[in-house]
């Protein structure tokens, strides 16, 4: 007797797994509820989380360190839930697999007004047309396992969300398998490329003082290590953008720090701005990510490489694949500078002291911080200063920073622990967030507790959404006051901490590294109007636009 | 020198405040930062809550009870984040206005990656378009007057949400007011709405025992007087769908309770499904609202009445207004019925009386629940058990029951609470919620401390997704464990209760009703597969197409 094919959801189950993925992130619901049954007795993990949205950030955060998340929501309710989180791993280039249970395709006749249900059946649907680059609704067994191919190869391949519609009717349904036509490898076109490869050789070695600017798609490609590589073998010095923070492990000699235009540090942006080749290495040119288009960057002195273009100086290269230009470009025709004196850019090293009476100031926060951090910490930063002045933290391995730098959604970093900490077990979440943005999706912490996680979360109170005075202040800009280190009370686990002082901060963070089995908070009380200097260089510009 | 025209955000305000706008719920982001400006000069009040889509339940439950409410928000973080607030408030007919904040239009050029943009800059409007009935981006002086007169117009005529996307540097530009074409009144064809009225006279007339069926849309556009009226007037029974409920003076005589097919109670099934002439008014054919399609209502012994449709029997009628038909309905020529005999259907009322040791089940807290109801409550019921549950909750005063029972979103209550008691601050909002969807939103106790506000908070903790476990029972169902009666530590104000037996759940409904200065949470500790009468038909029913 021949093997009968799998059902559909079993198909996609199995996909998943050879993408990966152990752990699935999600609310359940009525329409979701077999396909819930079908993970337990698989062997993904179901990790549920106390809202969806917050299901969302977590598979973000996974899928940037794994390759690949997910997250499975039920219909509308839950789907319309997630839409922010997946517009944000739009925005970030975070492969990000939505899976929504629907009404089952029987019982939608005659318009039926079932629960959940918006305009029409296919709302939700055209919603996710908005916010991926694939949506597949799974109506029809003789297509459906294309259907789960197609999404989750567009989900690899671009590292953007897709997303898939389960009408609960069609779980159990047998596909069919069938070898689909192939609809051509990506390859790069072997002229475009020599000729790019040469051009940019030849430009390189012409120049005086070469400089790499890392970004984002170096992580989501996982060319961390060709990187390290091209850096290593050539002596070519490296900044990264915001959003690519962490390419590198920060420590290494020829890395200079964060490039951000005016809002950076004054060294970096002369170093960049004065070379005469600027090797921009996958990194997108987002207002944030650039100092609020301070970045002085023209084309004459530029490569620009990254997934969607090629250009060198003037000229445009079609068909080059991202990763055949950084393998070819680190060849033996490629010159070994010498070796570039950087000491004038990297900050004073001097060792921090703390003042334990002394009250907190933001500036000297992340320099202390900075002295705790370890090769197994992840550090993940929300919005707003927990952003701004944690570009300044040296994170020393790579793709251990973890933030929403372009589409800066506040609420992001509890839950991204979540799924930082599953993917990376062996690291532990250092969270920065602003009380604002922990109002917004703290209680996540609770899931830590479920789960066995054990991030230190540390709230920097500033009384109200900070960034926001530096930019127009009104009352608006206040928040309800918490007691933010009774948390462990609210979820019955976790340590608390409500500093003022360095001397506070310094013993509270050496608990909590002591204490490995639990979450731990620190609340670090700040005057309501302190800021990082990088937020007072940004905040005068982006005031501007007010 | 004549008067100069307001500005477009100006304009916006003050016809807002022409439609009893008093409060706009959001959360402020920096393009909405200047529009924000104006509000808090203007006097209109801002409600910051912590989470926009809270900001959105809020301003859904404003609208319900004040004709309309209004959610602002920044782009994109803010906007995409109430994407599902509003397709329930699209869902259930709720008339919100949406305002975002958006880039400048001079921000906008060369397709510039501005942060917190998704696709293109029109991505958020279009999924407006999917969840609203009029959507306007204000990028242009000369129009922007009517589009925002179209908007509030679709949103007050229709009952739906409205979008307008409001980019930061149009706030301040004055517009042009100019006298547009009217687009002509919605008014009844006369011979169409006599012939109506007549046969839909004839038909009861001719009937020996008609009822009349309640819905949602005599909340919507304040015809609960006319209801009144008529059913004083005619001696006609009246019963309410669950999205109706309260919509009747429910101690009244001659209001029955509520019909909702084979869930409900089996006295209000039979009297309604035996009646010769149905007489539906406002209500949707939805399915939790009837029953999961358990009702038995067939047309041949049905009117059916709504702002979408005019039906009699077999015969629909174009043109007719629906208040038109009401008012025309309840003339001379309607014989007044003879008084029925009804003692039969109601539940029987001996006084409930308070077992102390014995442990609180879900039959029995809500029929305890009960007798704790006055005039100057509003019931607010989150979905699941705490929804279906309260359907047996006599609510004395009309409009006074607030639940998302159509398309039943978890963590709507909490947040409604604050627009409920916003719009109507004579009352107190009695709120019950499950554990799972408190866990949503239930931080917005926060923002009833900022406001003076305080909601009586019953937390149903059955330890999970109760509903679902009644469909499929798994381990996804269960859900973290909180000690929500520490909730007032956490927020520095409020009383919390944790109760088990009858007794206990006694004396903190006493103490809450003597504390009226701030918010009371009260955890009643239940069995895990507990459940009320209701439930246990419902899953019986739903469990079927899992």
């Amino acid at each position: 007797m021949r093997n009968r094919p799998p059902t559909i959801g079993e198909y996609l189950l199995n996909k998943l797994e050879s993408y990966n993925i152990g752990h699935i992130f999600g609310i359940p619901g009525d329409y979701v509820l077999r396909f819930y049954k079908l993970i337990e007795e698989s062997s993904i993990q179901h990790i549920g989380m106390t809202r969806e949205d917050a299901a969302g950030y977590a598979a973000d955060a996974y899928a940037r360190t794994n390759g690949m998340g997910v997250v499975c929501i039920t219909y509308c309710v839950g789907g319309l839930s997630t839409v922010n989180a997946i517009a944000g791993a739009y925005a970030e280039k975070s492969p990000v697999v939505v899976i929504s249970g629907a009404p089952g395709i029987n019982e939608r006749g005659k318009d039926a007004l079932l629960h959940h249900k918006v305009k029409d059946f296919h709302t939700q649907l055209r919603i996710y047309d908005e916010i991926t680059v694939a949506t597949e609704l799974l109506d029809e067994p003789f297509t459906a396992f294309n259907e789960i191919d197609n999404v989750l190869d567009a989900v690899f391949q671009y590292k953007r969300p897709g997303y898939i519609e389960l009408p609960r009717d069609m779980v159990d349904v047998r596909g069919t398998l069938y070898r689909r036509a192939s609809t051509g490898e990506h390859k790069s076109d072997t002229d475009s490329l020599n000729a790019a490869v040469r051009d940019a050789v030849k430009f390189i070695n012409q120049s005086k003082n070469p400089v790499i600017l890392a970004g984002v798609e170096l992580h989501r490609f996982g060319f961390q290590d060709k990187l390290l590589k091209i850096v290593e073998e050539k002596q070519i010095p490296v900044v990264a953008t915001l959003l690519g923070k962490s390419v590198m492990p920060e420590a290494h000699p020829l890395y200079l720090g964060i490039y951000e235009g005016a809002m950076g540090r004054r060294e970096i942006t002369e170093f960049v701005e004065r070379s005469d080749c600027v090797i921009i290495l996958g990194a997108f040119m987002t207002d944030v990510n650039l100092g609020i288009y301070t970045a002085n960057l023209d084309r004459s002195r530029s490569i620009y490489a990254t997934s969607e273009k090629i250009s060198i100086q003037y000229h445009s290269y079609d068909d080059v694949m991202f990763e055949d230009f950084i393998d070819l470009l680190n060849s033996d025709k490629l010159r070994k500078q010498k070796k570039p004196n950087l000491s004038w850019i990297k900050p004073e090293s001097k060792p921090f002291e703390v003042q334990p009476k002394k009250s907190i100031t933001v500036k000297r926060f992340f320099q202390h911080l900075n002295t705790f951090i370890t090769d197994e910490m992840s550090v993940i930063a929300d919005v707003g200063d927990s952003l701004f002045g944690a570009a300044e933290l040296r994170i020393p391995q790579h793709t251990n920073f973890i933030s929403p730098a372009y589409y800066t959604s506040m609420g992001f970093a509890v839950p991204a622990s979540i799924g930082t900490q599953l993917s990376v077990p062996n690291t532990r979440p250092l969270v920065i967030v602003g009380d604002g943005a922990f109002q917004m999706t703290g209680t996540e912490l609770s899931t830590t507790v479920r789960y066995g996680l054990n991030p230190i979360v540390v709230i920097l109170n500033n009384q109200g959404y900070g960034t926001e005075r530096h930019l127009l202040e009104g009352t608006f800009n206040d928040i309800g006051c918490w007691n933010y280190s009774s948390l462990p009370t609210l979820f019955t686990a976790g340590h608390g901490f409500h500093v003022r002082t360095e001397g506070e901060f310094d013993e509270a963070m050496k608990a909590a590294l002591d204490e490995t089995e639990q979450f731990i908070i620190i609340e670090v009380e700040l005057e309501k109007l302190d800021r990082s200097p990088a937020l007072a260089r940004l905040a005068e510009r982006m005031a501007e636009e007010i």
